[in-house]
């Protein structure tokens, strides 16, 4: 299977450079002195998280012929939203398929970009999906299962390498498997020393297993869905585990109050709102320093979409 | 009296690349069509505020033979831990007076930092640090009226002109002005047809009624006390009185309701942790429209250290 080359996230760069932000690598003065910290914090991206990367490459590779016919996803999370986001910047008209479950402030959300919403039944919104690109001529834009998507998310990775060259560690989150098939492309092109190891909930363990086993081995949706981190729900697809066993150096896994605890943190210290997903990486650097290389860390915050309630309730305790 | 100069603020920003982050200018999306907003997020300095930067630069212009005799400050908000901050990694010994009301938290931060704290009585905090000046002939890093400290804060300006030099207007919180001169300095030097509007608590607006004086208006510390937002209590001194006489195109003032508000806001929709003062200039974006010019606005967030309860407090109503 051909993997992404750095070359292709190196073009991914130039193309998204007006549409998502350049993110900074924030010092923090309360890491362990022989492994420095930085985040790198996608949550400040438009939308709230890194998912614009990649879907603004995929919408700016579409031809010029297809761009009329608009574009398609499906995604009741932060995938809908960069992809409504992005469409409305390039001027494509978007059509987004949400579960029949999806809170309706997340369908205004998406609506207040300019979007289409069509409500489907959950295991039926691949099919309508299908059906209005069909109907439509229109161009599916996925989740994460698409060299176009890991190439865009690719450019987080690129900015780590030219930022922090001397990074020995690279922490991110992984559910679908885009973001991390990314990043780990573009920083053992850049930086070969550097070691890249992903992060789940224990509770939604499945890359790990899969790594740990060699193969794909599949979690019922039902048991991927208890983690609190609802972004790290998603499961690796044949192209991004092909990318992870090749590429990434581990996986580790971290506890419900890891991670609860690691957004109470990132907003103390840090002074980020982050989602639970995207406080994964740093429930890791601080609770499992003993499964993790020492040395210069960055750990990816991939996005900040938490019920304002929800962070209340773990700030007040 | 000899205002601060852009080139002041050029070499400031040579001193300051390795103590300060870079912070990058994250566009709104909730922001209204004909007047488009970025936000300079100032909270993500290490201490969580801009106070490094003037620090940074003040403590990198001791001279030498003066440097093992350490650094003398007295505050007991963002702009002391700034000071024991940039010491440390300057290799400096700081000594930190704080009033005797002080909470043990951020007297265990300074701490944390490698500080010596000295409590002193509130009226008497200025004495006891000019003796320990004497004493030791340790040089004092004062929280603004100082031009190194005015050119430190001015490199947000330069930053603000170079990633968007087409900004047309740029809000900065006033407190005892040092920031706003620096700003508005490097502003009106890069992006002349910029304009740069001061925003102050209406329960502190001393710098805004100075301004519509023509001359400094002291209020009594005690009604400046009463915002919600602490670091926006301190008044302009001389120096910093001429640089907004000059340089600034107006203040504008805002409830203790909108600061509140926005701070909710910032976290909601910008994935941020802004202290009251720190949120004044989103208050004023959305509820003083009709006073402001139109067009491209910046909105300085120049600090995150809120308490972590009150923070839960606004997000749970």
């Amino acid at each position: 299977m051909d993997l992404v080359t750095v070359e292709e996230i190196a073009a991914a760069a130039e193309r998204i450079v007006d549409t998502a932000v350049r993110t900074p690598l924030l010092p923090c003065d309360w890491a362990d002195a022989d492994r420095p910290l930085w985040l790198k914090p996608e949550n400040l991206q438009p939308i709230g998280a890194f998912k614009i990367r990649g879907a603004a490459n995929a919408m700016a590779r579409i031809p010029e012929s297809a761009r009329p016919r608009g574009v398609v996803a499906y995604s009741s999370g932060n995938h809908a939203q960069a992809v409504a986001y992005v469409a409305k910047r390039f001027g494509l008209p978007a059509t987004i398929v949400v579960p029949e479950n999806t809170p309706a402030v997340k369908i205004e959300a998406t609506r207040s970009h300019g979007a289409e919403v069509v409500v489907a039944a959950i295991t039926d919104r691949e099919i309508v999906a299908e059906r209005l690109v069909t109907e439509r001529g229109a161009t599916l834009v996925p989740p994460f299962d698409h060299p176009d998507v890991i190439a865009g998310q690719g450019t987080i990775g690129l900015e780590i390498a030219a930022e922090l060259p001397s990074v020995e560690l690279v922490l991110v989150p992984v559910s679908g498997g885009g973001l991390a098939s990314g990043i780990a492309t573009a920083i053992k092109a850049r930086c070969p020393a550097a070691r890249v190891v992903g992060v789940e909930p224990a509770l939604a363990a499945d890359a790990a297993e899969s790594l740990a086993a060699g193969r794909l081995v599949r979690w019922p949706a039902a048991d991927r869905a208890r983690t609190i981190a609802d972004g790290l729900r998603a499961e690796p697809s044949e192209l991004t585990f092909a990318h992870l066993s090749t590429l990434v150096d581990g996986i580790v896994t971290v506890s419900e109050e890891e991670i609860r605890a690691a957004v109470a943190l990132l907003a103390r210290r840090a002074h980020l709102v982050a989602e639970p997903s995207g406080a994964v990486t740093t429930a890791a650097y601080l609770h499992r320093a003993a499964d993790l290389p020492r040395g210069r860390t960055v750990a990816v915050v991939s996005g900040g979409n938490i019920d304002p309630t929800d962070l209340a309730a773990l700030l007040a305790t």
